[in-house]
């Protein structure tokens, strides 16, 4: 198995899970734009938006919105993007939308760009791992409660 | 009502669409950064992702598909980037997904920087609404079919 993201769903690579279901499984960004910065990926290898199936693609949507509600919860942040890239901007051969906390001082447009943001190192991923995954545990006990 | 998004979709404003159902309204970005972009609203008034009903989350992923799709056909971009701004940087005050065709040349940074891009003009939309919303239909009968 070549593609990256089915070798972090799969665990075979270092991840910080903070959620999974059937269909997704949702890790830290190794290098987050900021703290809260989370990736969510299919199980099944799929390459783009279209490709699909409806199962995962409402997965999908259930899990930005259990993934935002957490992120303003433990972060406030000023706003979330929430974004896919397709085709050659694909970077793991595998779809992928990124869940990224934002804050107004920031410009956006230095995530498309190589601008050293204020990266959080692998110990503050283990922290921030622990902190969201709890908080999405319970705020998804409290949507279903 | 004062919200700029409901205004899109009940059509109070000039607006060219290319898909629509019972959830979401697609209508061409009045300034695209490359022609064939989208901008899917859900017809209810939504101002964030954790806000959406199931329903309509899953039909703006359904909607997201389809044009995703189409802007293929229709442009093979090298890729597409699907995006929604939340919190502050929602600047139309209702839920909504952008639909970006992308080219190799281009940085998507400046979609976030106020720098000039090719932008078209009014005219140019029109035959835009028409080829999208032709092959979309013709798109969304095949898949039907």
């Amino acid at each position: 198995m070549e593609c990256l993201g089915c070798k972090l769903v799969n665990k075979e690579e270092p991840v910080y899970v903070v959620y999974e279901d059937d269909y997704v499984c949702c890790i830290l960004d190794h290098a987050p734009f900021n703290e809260g910065h989370v990736l969510i990926l299919p199980k099944k290898h799929f390459y783009d938006v279209e490709e699909l199936d409806d199962d995962t693609a409402n997965a999908i949507m259930k899990a930005s919105k259990l993934i935002s509600k957490t992120i303003k919860h433990l972060f406030t942040p000023d706003g979330i993007t929430i974004c896919q890239n397709g085709g050659i901007f694909n970077e793991l051969t595998h779809y992928h939308m990124h869940v990224v906390p934002r804050y107004k001082h920031q410009s956006f447009a230095d995530f498309y760009l190589d601008v050293d943001v204020d990266r959080e190192v692998g110990t503050h991923l283990i922290e921030t791992k622990k902190k969201l995954s709890k908080a999405i545990q319970d705020i998804s006990n409290n949507i279903r409660a």
